[in-house]
This record gives C-alpha cells, sequence and structure tokens, in this order.
C-alpha cells in the first residue's frame, strides 16, 4: 500500500514525533491510533524468537514464549553455506510473523576480535567477508517473510568489558576492512530494515551521537534506507543522537529523552526536519511491516528438525586419528559428561530462549548403539568431584571408545561480560588427562561459544567442536559420531594455541578506551602474517571422506580494477561415501602497496559431492576482492601488480593457486615538498630522471673526488650501500650536504611537481 | 676558569651569536677571535675516533685519522660491567684529548625496536635501564678526561628507513617508558656535555624543532645542563628548532639559516633572550672543554689490548654442548670462513674507523694450537663458490672439530638503510648444513651487528655470538675458543627465531609514519608477555663455569614508595675454573593497576668468582622500579600492591623470587560522571555502599520479583552473572532501566563525588 508519509507526519504533534522516536516499553513502538499508526513489537534475538510478552529486559532475566533454539552464530556461520542461512532466516521469520514480531533483533555480526569477548557466541567469524556473505543471506531470508530485521551491534563491539562505557579505539582503514564490512555487505545484498547502534564509543564518540558512523558511512556511502535504533540502553545524549542519525531509542527512558527533543525543536537547537526525517524512516519500516501482515502457521517440531539440520551442517571436525569416528553400533562406547545428557547449546543474555524442546545426544543415538553413560564432573561449575570422576573411568575402561562431552559452563561465557581466560574448567581437563591414561581411544566434543585451550590435543585420537549447537545440538552430534551425518563444518575463526597468541592480547578491554593495536591483523590476518602456529586454522574442517583439487581457471589474468574475472575449480570426492567440501579462494597482495596480510578471504562455495563426483565451483572477484581501504584516497584502492589466487581447503592448506596481474588506473597523488625523499623520486618513473641528476651532483659533493677516499672507508662503502643511504634522504638535506641552496631546492620542487601534474606517460 | 659568559655574548654581533648557533664546517664550531672564543672540534664516534682533518662527511665516505676501533655498542652491552664502560670511555676521552677533540659524538642510546635496524651495532639494547646503565658509565669515563659526549639519537630513532623525514609515532607512556629512560639516567647519572637530536619526527614534529622533547622533558624534567646539536643534516625549520631548544646546528647550512635566525630577530618573530641563551650554553661546554686542556699521551697499542679486553668480557657464549668447547691445542681444528682471517669488526656510516691496527682470530689462536683453515665462503657477497666450499668440506672432515665464522657481509647492516630479512647469507647457510652432514663437532661463531636466523641452531654444538668485535675481536675470539678467557657476556637483547615474531614486524619502516603499535612491549617485554618461544632471550649467555643462587634478602618487603630497598643474593663458583656471572633483578607489577609486561630489568651486577667462591650481589631498589609512566598523573606512579621481585641469570632463568607490597601515598583522581560504571564504584572503598544501593535498586526493577523469572530464565543466569553484567554498567544506564529519573542519578553522582573529594579513611 502506497502511503503519504510525509502527511501523516505533519499531522502529528511535536509530542508524538518525539514519542514515535523511543519505545512505549522495553519491545513496543508507540501507537498513534488517531492517525492510524499501528503499535509494532521488536524481539530478540538472532537464532530464534525471544518474545517476552509478560515483564520485559535485555539479559534474559525473565520469562519469554516457548521458541525453538537454532545454533547460534558462532556454529551456524561453520556452514559457510549462504542457503543453509537463509533457510534459517526464512524458518525464523515465519515465526516472527506467526507471533507478530515486526522485527528481530539480529543478527550480530561483529568480529571475533578475542576469544575472550563474552558474546562471541552470538557472533559469526573473525574474517569480515564470511561473515557479511552469511548475514546477507540470514537477513534476505527472514526479510522474504515481511520481517524485518535489526543488525547489530554497529559497531566495533568487540567486547562486553566496560560496553556501554568505553571507546573502541581503532584507525578508519581498520575499521573499514575488518569491523565494518558485515555490515556493508549486509546492507548492500539484504538491505535489512533496521540497523542496531552499539552500546560503545568509536574513537572518542558514542555509535549512538556518532555522525560520521549513522550518517556518512551508513547511509551515504553504503545507501542503507532503514532507521537505527539504539542498543538497549545506549544512548548517551538524546539529542545528539537524532542529529547523528539515530531514529530510535530502545527502550523508552520514561519520556525523559522525548521531553529533551521537543525542548530541542522549541528553542531551535534542533531542526524539526531531522526528527520528522527519523520519524519518516520509523513510519516507513513500520509499515514494511503492518502492510505485509501474513500471519504464518509453523510446527515447533518441524522447526526442531530444521534446527538439527543446520547444526548437522556446521559442526567442525577438528581431529580425527586412526579413523576413530565415526563410532560403530557394535562398539561399546562410554559418553562421560554431563553434556552428554543436558547439553549446553546456547548462551547467556539477549538471545537466550526458553526451549520447547531439548534433544540430547544420549537419547539421539542410534537405537542399537551400546553406550554406557557417566557423569564425569560436574557441568556447571569447575569442581574435581571424586566419585563422578571414578564412575567415569570405570566407564572409559570398560568401553572400546570414549566420547568426552565437556565445555564451557553457563557461568564462563554470557553477554554482558567477558572470559578472563581461555580455559576449560580445570576438572574436566584433569579428568579428560586421566581417562587418556586407561583409554587411548578417545573423542572430546567440545560444548563452547568461543575457542578453548585444549592441552590434550595431541593426546586425544577425536575432536568434534560442537560450539553451542541449538537444542536440537544433541542430535546433530550423535549423528555425526555415528556417521549418520557427514561432518562438513569448517572453522569460522582460527583457535589459537593458547590466550597469548591472539592479536589483542596486549590491548584487550581497557578502561575507558581499548586501543585496537592489532589494527588489521585480525585472526588467520595476524597468525598468518606472522607465521604462528595455531591449534587449528582458519576455514579448516575434516570430512569422513576425502576431496581432491584440479583445474584451476581464471577468466582474465590482466584485469583492470574495473573487471568482474571469474575463478573457476574442480573439486572431486575420492573417498568413498557422500560428502560436502568448503572451497575457499584467498587473494594475496603482492604489489607492496602497503602493509598487507597475508591472505585474506574473498570468495567459498560449499559443494555437495557423491563418491566419485566432480563438480566445478566458480567464484567472482571484482575490484574489492583486490582492494584495500586508502585513508588519503578515501576509497578503496586496488594497487597495479600481482596478486595471487589462492585455492584452499582452509587457510592453511591451499591446494591450488595463480597468479595475475592487475593495471589499476587509480593513481595516489603524490605531493613533492621538502621532505619527500630521494627513493620517492627514483620510484616514480616521473621523477626518476632529476633524482639520478641531484644524487650524483651530491655523490660529488659528498666524496671531493674519490681518489682522496681512504682505503679504508673506500672498502667499507659499496655503491649498493651509498645508493640505499641515498634513498631515505629528503630533498632539504641536499641544502645541508653537496651546497645546494635553498631555493635551488625548491626551484626543483616546483619543476618536479609540474612534470609530475602533468605526467609525460 | 670561571667566566662571565653573558658578558661575553653582550659584545657579540647579532651575526657572530646566530653564527655560533651552527658548525664551522662539517666538524669545527665557529671562533670568535677578537673575543677569545675558541675554535673547537667535534668528532665520531661512540666506539672510537673517526676524526677527519681534511674532507669531511657524515657516513664514512672519506678519510679519518688512523684510530683505535674499541668493540662497537652492540657488543659491549653485553658485559652489562658499568665499570669496564666507564674504562672504555676514559680511554677514548683520552685519544680525543690527544687529538685535540672537545665533543665524542656518541654515545647511542636508542633502543633496538627490531632487528632489521641498519644502525642496531651502534645501540646497545632492547632495555632502556641497561642502555641507561651503560651510557652513563661511559659518558663517566669519556668526560673524566674533560671531553664532552653526545648522546644521541634524541629519540625516538630506531630505523633508517626514511630517517630523516618519517614520524615515530608513539604515545608517551612508551616513549616515556622505553625510548626516553636511556637517555634520562644519562643526564641523571652522568650530565653528559651535549645531547644530538634525532633526525626523525616524533609524532608529527621534527626532533630538531620538538619544544616538548628538548625542553619540556630534556630540560625541565630532567635537568639537562649542556647545549643540543643537530644530528647532521637534521634541521628542517630553524628558527622553530631554535626556540624549541635546539642550540647548535650541525653541520653549517653555508649560512642560510644563520640568516633566517638573524631576519628572526630583527623582524621580532624570534626574542634575542632565545638565540642569546643558546649561545650561552654552546659557549659554556666550549669553554669547559677548552679550560681544561689536558693534552693526553696514548699508546694505541695499549689501547688495542685494552679493545681487546673489552671484547673477551663482552661477547656470549650462546651454546656448548658435549662441551666442545673450550678447544684444545692438541685437538686438530678446522677454522671455516673469511671472517677467521678478515673479521667483520664494526659497522659502516659514521661511526666507522680507520683502524691502525685488526687482529684476526687466525693469527691470534695459541702457538701450538693445530689449525686448517679455509675460506669455504666469499665474505662480502652472497654467492655459494663450489670451490671454497669444497676445500671447506675436505677440511672439516680431516679435522676433530670446526670452527665456522659466520656473518653478516658489510652491506647488509650499516647506518643509512635497514635490513630487509634477518637471515646470514644463504651461502653461509647452505655450507654449514653440508659441513654438519660431514662433521658434528661444529662451533659457529657469528660476527654480525644485530640477531640473525639460525636455522642450523639444534645441530651445531657451539654458538659463540662474537657481534662486532672492533678491532681486538679476532684475539678475543680465540682466547675465548682456547680457553684462555671463560666468556662472560650476556646478551643485551633477545634473539627471536624468526624475523616474524618480532613485536614490531607489522609495523616497521613505514612511509611517512612509523606506527609504535607494541607500545612497551619491546623485546623481552613481548616475548615474555606474549609466552613465546625465542632462540635465546634477554640476558642469556653461558660461561665455563657453573653459579648457584641462593639466599635472597630484602631490607623491606612492605615499602612505602618513598623508600629505598636493598636486595642482597650469594652468588657462589660451583665450578672448577674462575669466572664471571651477570646477576639480574627483574621487577613483576601484580597490582593489575595497568597492562605491564611480565617482568621489567631493574638492577643487575656482574661478580667475578674464583672456583668455589661466594660473593655477595647488592643492587638497590626504589619507586622507578616499580612504577610506569601515568600519563594522566604526567608522573611514574607506583601502584600500592604486590610486586615479585625476580633473580636471574638471563630474563628466562629466575633463579630466586620473593613477593613484597608497596604501600603507595599517589592517588589517581576518580572523576564521577554519567559514564562511570557501578564496577569502578564497586571497587573504590569510598564508593562501594553507594554501588551497593543502586545495584539493588535496578536488580529489584529490572526482576520485577524472581518468583516470576521463568525457570529456563532462573537456571541460565546466576547471581554471578548478574554481578558481572552489572559491573559494565555506567551510573547513565540506570534512567533507562530500572526507573531512575536524570536528576536523580546527577543528585547521586554530586554525592559520591562529595564523597571522594573527601574520603572518609
Amino acid at each position: 500500500m502506497k502511503r503519504d508519509l510525509k502527511k501523516i507526519i505533519s499531522q502529528m504533534t511535536l509530542e508524538e514525533k518525539a514519542g514515535m522516536c523511543s519505545g512505549l516499553d522495553f519491545w513496543h513502538l508507540k501507537s498513534v491510533e488517531r492517525l492510524g499508526i499501528p503499535e509494532v513489537m521488536v524481539s530478540d534475538g538472532p537464532h530464534g524468537l525471544r518474545k517476552q510478552d509478560d515483564k520485559g529486559d535485555h539479559l534474559g532475566m525473565n520469562d519469554s514464549i516457548k521458541a525453538v533454539c537454532f545454533p547460534p552464530a558462532a556454529l551456524s556461520a561453520c556452514s559457510f553455506d549462504r542457503s543453509l542461512m537463509e533457510a534459517m532466516g526464512e524458518t525464523i521469520g515465519r515465526e516472527a510473523q506467526a507471533n507478530d514480531v515486526s522485527v528481530v533483533l539480529g543478527p550480530a555480526v561483529n568480529i571475533k576480535r578475542s576469544p575472550l569477548c563474552g558474546r562471541n557466541f552470538e557472533y559469526y567469524s573473525e574474517d569480515p567477508y564470511l561473515a557479511g556473505e552469511i548475514a546477507a543471506a540470514f537477513i534476505n531470508g527472514v526479510q522474504s517473510q515481511h520481517v524485518g530485521t535489526s543488525i547489530k551491534h554497529f559497531a566495533a563491539n568487540n567486547q562486553e568489558y566496560h560496553r556501554m562505557s568505553n571507546s573502541s579505539e581503532a584507525d578508519e582503514r581498520t575499521l573499514r576492512e575488518i569491523y565494518f564490512p558485515a555490515f556493508e555487505t549486509a546492507v548492500k545484498k539484504a538491505q535489512p530494515y533496521t540497523f542496531m547502534c552499539s552500546y560503545n564509543q568509536i574513537n572518542g564518540t558514542f555509535a549512538s551521537e556518532n555522525k560520521w558512523l549513522l550518517t556518512d558511512v551508513l547511509r551515504n556511502d553504503w545507501g542503507f534506507e532503514g532507521y537505527v535504533m539504539s542498543d538497549w540502553g545506549a544512548v548517551n545524549d538524546r539529542v545528539k543522537g537524532l542529529e547523528a542519525g539515530l531514529d530510535l531509542e530502545m527502550p523508552g527512558s520514561n519520556g525523559t529523552n522525548d521531553a529533551l527533543i521537543m525542548e530541542a525543536v522549541k528553542n531551535g537547537t534542533l531542526k524539526e526536519e531531522v526528527l520528522d526525517q527519523a520519524v519518516e524512516r520509523i513510519l516507513n519500516i513500520i509499515y514494511k511491516y503492518a502492510d505485509h501482515r501474513a500471519p504464518q502457521e509453523f510446527t515447533m517440531e518441524k522447526d526442531h528438525e530444521e534446527a538439527r539440520r543446520i547444526a548437522e551442517e556446521s559442526m567442525v571436525l577438528l581431529k580425527n586419528a586412526d579413523q576413530i569416528l565415526p563410532l560403530k553400533t557394535s562398539e561399546k562406547v562410554a559418553f562421560v559428561g554431563g553434556f552428554a545428557k543436558k547439553p549446553r547449546f546456547q548462551g547467556g543474555g539477549s538471545s537466550h530462549i526458553n526451549c520447547f524442546k531439548i534433544t540430547n545426544a544420549l537419547e539421539a543415538v542410534p537405537a542399537d548403539a551400546q553406550i554406557i553413560y557417566a557423569e564425569g564432573f560436574p557441568a556447571n561449575k569447575d569442581l574435581y568431584d571424586e566419585k563422578l570422576a571414578a564412575e567415569a573411568l570405570q566407564a572409559a575402561k570398560a568401553a572400546d571408545k570414549v566420547v568426552i562431552f565437556a565445555g564451557l559452563p553457563d557461568s564462563f561465557e554470557s553477554e554482558g561480560y567477558d572470559r578472563s581466560h581461555m580455559r576449560l574448567p580445570e576438572c574436566q581437563n584433569r579428568l579428560i588427562g586421566e581417562i587418556l591414561e586407561v583409554q587411548p581411544n578417545t573423542v572430546i566434543v567440545l560444548h563452547n561459544g568461543s575457542p578453548v585451550e585444549m592441552p590434550w590435543i595431541n593426546n586425544v585420537k577425536g575432536i568434534l567442536e560442537a560450539y553451542l549447537g541449538g537444542q536440537a545440538g544433541g542430535a546433530a552430534v550423535a549423528n555425526i559420531l555415528y556417521g549418520i551425518v557427514n561432518p562438513s563444518g569448517k572453522l569460522a575463526e582460527t583457535i589459537p594455541v593458547k590466550l597469548a597468541d591472539n592479536p589483542s592480547y596486549l590491548n584487550f578491554g581497557g578502561g575507558d578506551k581499548v586501543e585496537y593495536r592489532e589494527g588489521v591483523f585480525v585472526g588467520y590476518r595476524y597468525y598468518d602474517t606472522k607465521q604462528m602456529e595455531v591449534a587449528y586454522p582458519f576455514g579448516y574442517g575434516l570430512s569422513y571422506t576425502t576431496f581432491a583439487y584440479s583445474n584451476l581457471q581464471i577468466s582474465n589474468t590482466n584485469p583492470t580494477e574495473k573487471d568482474t574475472i571469474t575463478v573457476s575449480v574442480d573439486v572431486t570426492n575420492t573417498g568413498s561415501i557422500a560428502g560436502k567440501e568448503i572451497v575457499q579462494l584467498y587473494v594475496k597482495d603482492m604489489t607492496a602497496s602497503t602493509t598487507r596480510p597475508e591472505k585474506e578471504l574473498k570468495g567459498f562455495e560449499k559443494v555437495q559431492l557423491a563418491p566419485g563426483e566432480t563438480k566445478t565451483v566458480t567464484m567472482e572477484l571484482d575490484k574489492r576482492s583486490f582492494a584495500w581501504y586508502n585513508t588519503e584516497l578515501h576509497d578503496w584502492y586496488a594497487a597495479s601488480g600481482k596478486y595471487e589466487i589462492l585455492i584452499g581447503a582452509s587457510s592453511r592448506d591451499i591446494r591450488l593457486s595463480e597468479t595475475i596481474e592487475l593495471s589499476s588506473s587509480q593513481v595516489i597523488p603524490m605531493h613533492i615538498h621538502m621532505n619527500t625523499t630521494l627513493g620517492e623520486l627514483f620510484n616514480n618513473p616521473d621523477t626518476k630522471e632529476a633524482a639520478k641528476e641531484l644524487t650524483s651532483r651530491y655523490l660529488a659533493a659528498m666524496n671531493g673526488g674519490s681518489d682522496t677516499a681512504s682505503e679504508s672507508a673506500a672498502e667499507a662503502i659499496t655503491e649498493e650501500m651509498v645508493a640505499a643511504m641515498t634513498y631515505s634522504m629528503p630533498l632539504r638535506s641536499l641544502c645541508s650536504f653537496g651546497g645546494f641552496s635553498r631555493a635551488e631546492i625548491q626551484e626543483m620542487i616546483d619543476k618536479l611537481q609540474a612534470i609530475y601534474s602533468n605526467p609525460l606517460k
């Protein structure tokens, strides 16, 4: 239905307009009955509905309706599967429609800067490309049901510590290359109905009142068309926020901030057009939902199966020595650990779902499986229990194989605070060690929202990273363990050997400020560039079958920055069972135009293959695939030169590669001045000759004739050394050495700048 | 002689005064005959005289007089011996007096931020405490001869790339804790006659015109009394420099800059007092030298022996498996590598000395030593020579043991440019590998100004890090190899496994700017805090004897920050030959008052011990030993709390430790505002009660009575979790949650701030 929003707004009182810019309560926007503006509801969350019909809160303290808990983002991202994520979005969208929820508060796409961030389980990846692709697919899925999303938390909200007040201090290149692209891709590929700004400050300005962020970047650079709401309680200065582009404050402030808006309009410090624009954006989305209400039926049981399928497609098999997996029903298997019976499958906080049903692994194994179960350790605290441990050791001894269901207790990771270390509870590591002494055939299943250190990594035979699997995660684990499902997830983040290896280790948390000193070197960008050992690399995951890569084809190996090129590769299932492989494309910049990570993910596809089957996987690259953000150009810059196209089964398992040479028409302007170095002149074809002349005059003046140089001096200093020394000399220094006058240098500079401004080529 | 400098200055013309502020030529200051101001000379350099009587230059291109080359700083710092450094200074001071040199241009105390810095061979250490102690001793030695020093390059000049134009971007805490203390200690313990400012910019301002650096920090904070000269050609804007505190420009600018000074005085943009003050500082130092002229006799032969002794006390034995060293004269030993005959013992550039004599290892071995010599590889380039290699292999096979004299060619490291990698020439690594295949009893002697990667580290039996040993270094090597001297040097820097491990790896070089993103985490401060494997740690070195540590005593384990405490430890020579041990004291901050390195060196002593002998080593600690630089206080801050005193034989070989508890009266002011977190209030005894009350009101409002919470929610969220979540909430957020009004919060803030301003305790 076409509506004249401007007309409606013109009929609203100032109070109604200010009121429209903040919540009625925790979850509802205000209605204006006389104008037919309906009351709509928004609800958490990113992996299922947390709809509170009674008392509201933003930390999972109070009741919500029964719903389906899908796998949290930390797991689902490991699917590397756009269509799977779109399906998950569709399903959640249908549930939202059925429950009259206008906007689902998600997805959460913040980059995993440190394994310690308490909310990592809600986030997709350490890689912005993967996070962006997955988020866009999810959003398209939800919004296909005419329900909105609220992509969050915009931006640079990568820790919980002091999250409502501290400032994320990061340079613009880092923000543009690492912390923004997931949001940018979502806008460009899926146009989310709403954005949720984050609690924190960015370089000293609250996200909720950051005009550069909410207007210049989000709307002007990327073209976002919806409204921006605050994270719950993120508003600091409401009027400043409105001016910056924050349309909706959530929840309300009991009228305090509405009054400030009205006062600002009345006293002229806030233009009423700014308020009107915010109201228009909000109404636009309210009607986008209300005009397309299509109440849905859904079966929670069916969605539960969907949740299981997503978990099965995402869990990551990390280790499978001696093909200890899959288990056979003919084997006597001990399941140790309370998570086998009562899995940890979601995290605490605003995304916490009141599940209608939970499936555990113990009940989901094949009917003829032979299982001995022992609790082993208390799942919700770090306490070594002699009796439980003794039972577990007994069971381990009696079995052919042991599967230990290890993981983090609820209290170890949650929205609202960060972890203080990266270890499993000591009681679990101790029991694992003890079991390994009596039973070498041991598999670990990990239940965790973020990586843990694995002191037993070399001693166990199998590791399944189940992350938090959603309410059907137990069934997914059972199906993978018993080979009913062939695992196909790959890591959406690096698992470092130890916490201290993480790039943010020296600069995490902070007080008033947290400095992102590692810059663009986040995740594998750091580990690979620093050539560090990791426990498991980004993009890594095993299958019960094997895959071969061949026939790398690149449509154009001499593209310009305006071309789109197609990369294809053949993948063959070389094993004896069906499986899925995630093919990854990384780009390595060889141009030396700036310091860049060793490689960056620029494409991926997941492909299903029957035994012996070969399929061709195709991916596209464009300028952005090669570019870095140049703050001088205020633009993405793909330098001319060579780039390696790397096709890998993981970030550290590159199977095929080829070099292309890009010709770019982008030019970084050169400014020649007193402190331009001779080296810079040498490196530019337009100024090279002048540099040669200056250098030879300088050297003649310095040497005073080479025949007078002593044998000692002549021996010690070669021509190459002089050249190297000369490269770093600024033009200014020719005054001190070699008898140039300052005026003479200035004349040369003017001449060079003129040549440069009118390049000969 | 007492002089009235102000009177002399009042008699000088403006032209004479401006002229006094720049060099007459490359090495001389100007005289004013009519006023009796003498012409004085300054000369390179830090480890021996490079006095140019003819054509001058600052890069070692032209001739200088014959002199003695002492071990460059990279080696001498490994002595960890203040009295040895003082003796070296005295010797160089005497040579300077004898040659009528008023100021020796050294020492160079820049911190080794990266192994790549081309000038590392001239610098002492990665540790500011060690660099400061060594520098002060050297300066005191030189200046005892009434010859000045010029400590350089002030400051943050840690690379050669674009050294004359780029900006070292470092936060103030990092500058104060890492890059400044060596200069600060020199001022406080040795008051150098002059300072030499560096070429580079610091945070966007040239060191040569940086008032904060040259006046606020250097003179006001530290009490420097001499004059500041420019590094050769470091002046950018002369008038700005003079105002900032740069007194003397070197060399002259052919009058250009003198004219600018005169013009600025004439047109009133520069106060004449500023010029007068600079002239006074310069004259003061000119007369300090001229009035104490005490022409010396010296014997170069005797000083050559002194150079040998310093090298012997400094070289570092890194590995000695199967006690392969010392060599015996009864053994047939192959010396492989041209450095055995023609050692590399100094670096290129301004410190390059025209040696009167050079001793190589081959000629210095005991008369009855059985040596087969083979050149093996060309010493000055990276070229594998089949014939030379074959000869070397032949010699290796024929011998009982092989000593390979490996190292970096001159062109690999020099003033003026940086290394591009950290490897030895490939031809050397290849030959070492080949020799190891035929001769397991292999020792490597390294000739290098900065660490190299050692791919053969686990396969050779012995490694002697000879660094650049000065002109008598060959004899020092021979004496150590044959056990005539027991090695006693320890590493003044970490040797990382590979270049990528270095903390500056991702941010070295730069273009216009180089960002010191690793902050205070330089050298072992980084490797230890990040728990990284290294090839050899800071402070490490072997002896032919062994030492035991016992009886750690601390005079006061509950000091205040005003106390000086004494730490003593007994060291026993438990071997059968005399030797020297370097005892190191590190402090580990346990207070958590900020992010600090795992440990920091705060004391060291070198002690000589006969076999079986025990001596007590005593070191003192004061506030500064515990403090970090707090930019809010603009002062050093030693937080109350626990500190570990660690006594080590190296940074990674801690033998004894004890914890002390410091009580500090320093208070960091607390400012309570809308974005102060509840956690911050909880952590302050004065505001804790208020925090409790606010929190309980907030929780009551949020929960709406715990009986309504669902089982699901109640299970997922524990009291500890709520507490953790609450800690990061700013007071402002109590408006959004829990029904506080903004006015109510402000009232509470005012009340709290009042309590805090008048603490109850």
